[in-house]
């Protein structure tokens, strides 16, 4: 724990200058989440924040909604020979009477659809399965130039990024432009994790009126943990997928993209962005 | 098929001028990967090249190493209600005799050991199952300057990336800096899938005499995949995480990151690397 960056040796070749010297990496572990003991899923991750991770990971697929939801989460101690703890298999036990679905291969993308494999049937999935729908969350007026001021703001408050340029940030948002949290992760997906499972153990879910901003591209998936979590606005410093903006469209998400300077281009749920002060030309 | 973009309506701002306009994104879609008809894995791709891509994941997985390992791959029809085909299924069928490793959740990172889950032996797993180490590839003697020039390559290739801005790349190129093969998708693990997949169809792997670009960070993943190819040097644009560093130090994989004009960090293998030519200084 703790381990969230490591140093090794590196070789540095600087115009044709080589030099030996220590260098801070960023973390990578494996870790393995059980749901009520039953291993479900292993992602590489940045360690620090694993409870949260895990609980994160469940409100995107569906199995929490709700800090209730939750009994508990523990590191599992045991799993090796000499019943040391790695530190890298957690269980989360919901309470009693939470309902656990499917969790199969195909869960997130087809069930019962009638199209087989396809990005429908997994907008679908989504837009069914969220408890918190963003449409239903309070009216939101985001002026163009507070988002503007916020990729700034997530990369002051990136500390291990400085130190390794190796991490993806995500980061919450009042509707104000208060930062309320950041994460960072090798993987992004874990970076929206921990942020969203700590909201969970803090009982602020649904997230109805929050802007999460992450430092990479928008892809289905980060759009999804965000439907999931019922934030509004989701705002990438990079570009958007076909697949995320067409679920952003079909729960009525705003998404963001391409939000550089006083630039951004908003591909879906544009009614939460305060338009009307601009010149409209189209 | 060659559904690689697709076009949306966008709402631009640039600076507080509003106008609406078509965009071109990155198609995002997931694709099922079938082993003898069974699902194995779902991945979200940019669809294309999909049979490379199902190929070169088999690869990674420890499950083809060469050609005459693949019988064929289609796309499964009928998936849907209607019979129709989404494009959006593959089954790869494995030649008689090639045995199939148990594909689990735990596979790739502890089954027997005795560590629990962590970094080791996730290691050891790699280190055990590839079928062409890299330490018994040809010895390459790779010039600074000609790593330096590789990434202008693999942009000036990266034709999807102009229209979208939203495409990791990676490419190989041959020990004297010819670019062989470039691949793009929305993930990077796919673009790198696709051309190892692409390598194994056309009777070329290992691939011992190759050089391994990503746009992107080295994770764990990335390393694994060279590792699983026979690829002796993976080369990022930005940061190596921790477990890429220790898997390239224990495979004998060159890892070089921060590749930047003249610059560069060589965090394992730096044998490949000509650095007699340059000043040392330790």
């Amino acid at each position: 724990m703790g381990r969230v960056t490591e140093r090794r040796k590196v070789v540095r070749i600087r115009d044709g200058v080589v030099s030996t010297r220590p260098d801070t990496l960023v973390a990578e572990e494996p870790l393995e989440i059980r749901l009520n003991g039953k291993p479900l899923a292993i992602t590489m991750r940045t360690p620090g924040d694993d409870f949260a991770l895990a609980a994160g990971f469940l409100v995107s697929e569906g199995v929490l909604a709700e800090r209730d939801d939750l009994q508990n989460i523990v590191y599992c101690a045991g799993a090796t020979a000499d019943g040391s703890n790695t530190y890298n298999v957690v269980d989360v036990r919901t309470a009693p009477g939470v309902a656990i679905p499917d969790l199969t291969l195909e869960r997130n993308v087809y069930t019962t659809s009638s199209c087989g494999l396809c990005g429908k049937a997994s907008l679908d999935a989504v837009r069914t399965t969220t408890r918190w729908p963003v449409a239903d969350a309070p009216r939101l007026r985001i002026e163009p130039g507070l988002l503007a001021v916020l990729p700034d703001r997530l990369r002051a408050a990136q500390r291990v990024f400085d130190r390794t340029g190796g991490l993806h940030g995500a980061a919450l948002f009042s509707e104000d432009g208060e930062l309320l949290d950041v994460r960072e992760d090798v993987g992004r997906h874990n970076a929206v994790d921990k942020l969203v499972g700590r909201a969970l153990q803090n009982g602020d879910l649904p997230l109805s009126r929050a802007i999460l901003l992450v430092s990479a591209r928008a892809s289905f998936e980060l759009a999804q943990k965000a439907v999931m979590a019922g934030i509004p606005v989701l705002a990438a410093v990079s570009a958007p997928s076909s697949l995320a903006v067409d679920l952003a469209a079909e729960t009525g998400l705003t998404l963001v993209g391409f939000l550089r300077g006083s630039s951004m281009n908003v591909y879906a749920g544009e009614d939460r962005i305060a338009l009307s002060a601009a010149a409209t030309r189209s």
